[in-house]
């Protein structure tokens, strides 16, 4: 495991063997859990540090000296030191000169700096090689081994062959380096690891204000009428009755408000006459969070299936199953089959049964190890034709479920519509416009424009 | 947003986030879409165009020059125009050599042309370093910023250097290039765009063929016949019993067609003697689509689950249920347990499950993310050990619930055979075969021919 | 398709199909099949061979000559012969001087020899640049074109060029080469092919282990205690009964360990004082199978699932559900709805409901193409908060159900506790310890020794 953890090795015959040393400069935390790792994975490490007298958290093996010393000793400088503290390293110009430097620096914030840390250390040493790499490893990770998540370390530098150097060292550590360019992409790099699912966010709380909303309007009329009218305590109604009201809906809708903004963008294109102007931001933002509004859509229609399915196994499901067929027996008699009725019940499962398959073939394809299999043709057929059926199936679904609500009053308790009228409104919409869009008069134009036709070409002036 | 969008900006002192010049030839729909794309990320844009009078589709921070002024200024140009066009390019040749030509062109169908359209580029003008890419990325997407699908762009060329650079604006673009090496790769990059799931065409076309066809089976047996016969209309069998018959009998055939040609091919190879002839074209054609065949398969095998699993909701299912429990009460007597039905029910549940839960994990192992971090001895662990035990358990699941009818006469309605019958031909005869070829008298010399060893030598001469 | 099988090609005037010719030394198995495959990509092949008698295996396009002639007409040589008699080629160091060796040799054992193939290849030939590729594929899968596994080619050398000449090949040959970086990672790619699931090995042999335990146990409480004291046969129960009861404590169980090591890893830290001491080998491996158990837990989790809801199926279950609703029919009485009944079946329904999909969840996240998309703050989110909810949720499912039988006497046949009792034990004790440590009083000290603070630094000296 230890192999030649001290420069003595590189006199070995064994030179394949031989790996380069590294300084680090900077003792802190993450600086010593590379130096840790590197000494495992056999680089023999010196480190840079203002007191050369050795800390006793600083691994044995490694070498401590002075800044210059330490720089003169090896071809890769890792710079663990923090952005405010880079103007110390100006002096140490003529020493750097050449060598390639790893910038491994983090912000606190999302573009704290007009430009990245990578590129101000870049600036500072004109004569180094600044390579961008380590930022995205977490100290306690490469302390502990337990690298569970993703091992992909972003390396970005101006210098291809500095670059390699780097990334060698990224494979020799057990991680996986990822090329991504130039240094101009060490700001997206220091970004990445700040973000906590930055394109879920607008998603998850519109979802949780819209469940919350439903599921307040079910305990309403569900639970608090049917004990003032009824006088019949349903309250264990919150924990499967309503949710299971509440998922289809919130399923059926947040699905149709994936395809809505499209329908938007081809109404605006279809009055604008073009489509070389932006959509409005609220659009454009819009549209870039479709893929987790049908995520998490896919996540509540999965919720209601399992809800469903757990029917017969509730109490209160045999209790009412067992008082139906007690009072056939009671009455003394009966009863036939009742055709329409079947016909319904199956019609309704059949088609939220289909719907949801095509719901599922939709969020397997999203997975990125699928997209990225598919052309874009191949994506546009499955999310456009496969999408809009599976809302047409669940559309539908509902409608046949929820059809005998509509004319019924008892489902207007306090005059408050019933919540499968509410959750059919935006889909019907959705459904409706797309007829009207893909109407030959209609959709000839509109394909035109896609292609870069302009009804009006003098306004782009 | 938006750094240096003017020329000016590369006379400022931060010159780590300057970026080149690129110049576009063609201001068609794509080369548009591109150079706005372009300018957003902060590349200076210079149009090479016929008519050098600014039109107003084209991005207003770009230039528009002839065709040699233009080139001049980049060291990438990129050739916005299609094959046909190319020559008009041959008198520029001087003006192009040494820059970078960027091929993006499509063809309208496969292997439209004997050779790729970069390396008719390449032959046109020798002196120019040619590079593929951006073909697969589609200028709605671009312009609209609605990259939901691939991000990956293809690249390939001969000159490495060329090819860094052109990956670099790849990056830059906010995509992810994937070197896919020398322009010899350029065809299969030109075809891909064009490709609509061509692995999924035949087993598709399979599956809706059996499919109709044993849906036609179960609406004569069931419907028809019950209708002739019984006086009892059973149409609504359509919406879930009958696609419950037909989606276990279907997911076990496409099972056992996953293994078939693999028997095929062993018994070939017995016969023949040797591993070094090719097979017939049609068991080539039908080993590469196995697994596309096994997830139709798994795709089946689901609607089964969940449709079986909805039947305690079908209003059918509930009437049933009362009408057996009443007449038990009305002729006053509580029947015992049946321990052999209570076996047999459970044994056949037990045995799909098991068989459904292995085919998940064949399902799972098929992503491309997973099946790429397995090698070859996992992966053949996976797809030939536990893919067998699945098809072994499903068997037993369909022989179990369905051997009951084997033998009754009432399964021969109108003297045609169950579809339980059907639908075991195919799984047992491929299960049989199977354990005749491990038997250690035919797996040894089979194991020999794959190892290499001839049975005849002199024929392949 | 068959482009320039032989060498007249190369005098052809489309220059850019000229593929250069490829050496191979070796006319064993994969010699053979590796050659096939280059010939029908348009390499012209050479074979190096003692015998220059041309024998009938060899592709019939292919050249057979001596070692050192055939040497001579190509740049790359693929080595297909085994590390013991490597030795054969120090008398050609001459004429191999400057040439690209392919060492695509692998080994019986992990770790067989204590430096890699390739290394000691470029040992013994120090004037070559040696190139470790293409050991990962199969011989078989080359030759049937049978690719469903990993395209994968793992590559790794000294020498940028010749990676870059051995990697082109490769995607020629259709497969996807991976740059692994220098020679160094040659030990590594040789014993990839050699793993069979080697994380998977402990977490699997556990899961057996207990899994047997806990059948056992069930079956002697519910079967034989059954059977002697009661005189009734459940022995059906070993289909579906048994193993529902098996699998949901298996998964808690399961799911626990997952989160066991890193309370013990808290503790030794916190008792320690420091972060700077590896922890003891047996909570290194454990930590580094989580993820694998978590899976396995996730496996068992789907199977209670999928058993639980095929209970209205079994015929079991409706005779008991008739049984009951025909005694309340002959005592001639309507049992009211049981208010805490129905709040008790429908609380832990759902708060298995919730569970399952949390654990769905955390199993999709660690798919690698998914756990690759997030940065270190999501994935840390995800697998400790989410995974922890889905271990409460999971745990209170289990009180609400199986509480009545912790009081009950008969829950302790032969004074042995339920199996609802047994399952409890580590993931209440997981959760006790885990609320302390996240007591403020004891959060902050181990946050402090994870960001590198010491209570005693003296003892690391």
């Amino acid at each position: 495991m230890n192999k030649n953890s001290s420069n003595m090795m590189a006199l070995a015959p064994n030179t394949s063997n031989k790996r380069e040393t590294v300084c680090i400069f900077g003792t802190g935390d993450f600086g010593r859990a590379l130096g840790h790792k590197m000494i495992q994975s056999g680089y023999p490490v010196v480190y840079g540090s203002r007191s050369t007298q050795i800390s006793n958290l600083i691994p044995k093996d490694a070498e401590v000296l002075g800044h210059a010393e330490a720089a003169q000793k090896a071809a890769i400088i890792i710079i663990a030191i923090q952005r405010q503290h880079y103007n110390f390293l100006i002096p140490l110009a003529e020493v750097l000169r050449g060598k390639v430097l790893v910038d491994i620096s983090n912000n606190l914030k999302l573009n704290q700096y007009p430009e990245s840390n990578a590129e101000h250390l870049a600036q500072l040493l004109p004569g180094s090689k600044v390579v961008k790499a380590f930022n995205t490893v977490s100290a306690w990770a490469l302390q502990s081994g337990t690298l569970d998540a993703s091992r992909q370390v972003f390396v970005c530098g101006d210098d291809v062959e500095a670059k390699q150097m780097v990334m060698n060292i990224v494979r020799a550590l057990g991680l996986t380096p990822l090329d991504k360019g130039s240094l101009l992409a060490a700001q997206e790099i220091e970004n990445y690891p700040l973000q906590l699912f930055p394109m879920w966010k607008f998603p998850i709380f519109l979802s949780l204000g819209l469940t919350a909303f439903f599921f307040l309007y079910c305990v309403v009329l569900d639970i608090i009428y049917t004990y003032i009218y009824e006088k019949n305590d349903f309250s264990f109604f919150i924990a499967i009755t309503i949710p299971n009201r509440v998922c289809p809906v919130m399923a059926l809708i947040l699905l149709a408000l994936v395809y809505l903004p499209g329908i938007f963008a081809a109404i605006i294109q279809l009055y604008r006459g073009t489509k070389y102007r932006r959509f409005p931001d609220w659009l454009d933002k819009w549209m870039l969070c479709r893929k987790q509004l049908g995520l998490i859509a896919l996540g509540f229609a999965s919720l209601h299936v399992v809800f469903t399915l757990v029917t017969p196994m509730r109490a209160f499901a045999s209790w009412r199953t067992g008082k139906g067929i007690i009072s056939q027996v009671l009455n003394n008699k009966t009863e036939p089959l009742d055709h329409t009725n079947a016909w319904l019940s199956d019609s309704y499962l059949a088609l939220g049964i289909l719907g949801f398959f095509l719901f599922v073939l939709l969020g397997i394809t999203s997975l990125p190890s699928v997209s990225n299999n598919v052309n874009w043709r191949e994506f546009r057929f499955v999310q456009s034709k496969l999408g809009y059926l599976a809302l047409i199936l669940c559309t539908a679904h509902t409608l046949v479920y929820g059809g005998k609500w509509f004319l019924s009053p008892s489902a207007y308790k306090w005059y408050l519509p019933n919540i499968y009228i509410l959750s059919l409104i935006v889909p019907c919409a959705v459904l409706v416009v797309k007829f009207v869009l893909i109407l030959p008069c209609v959709d000839k134009p509109l394909t035109q424009i896609r292609q870069g036709w302009e009804r009006n070409p003098k306004y782009s002036k």
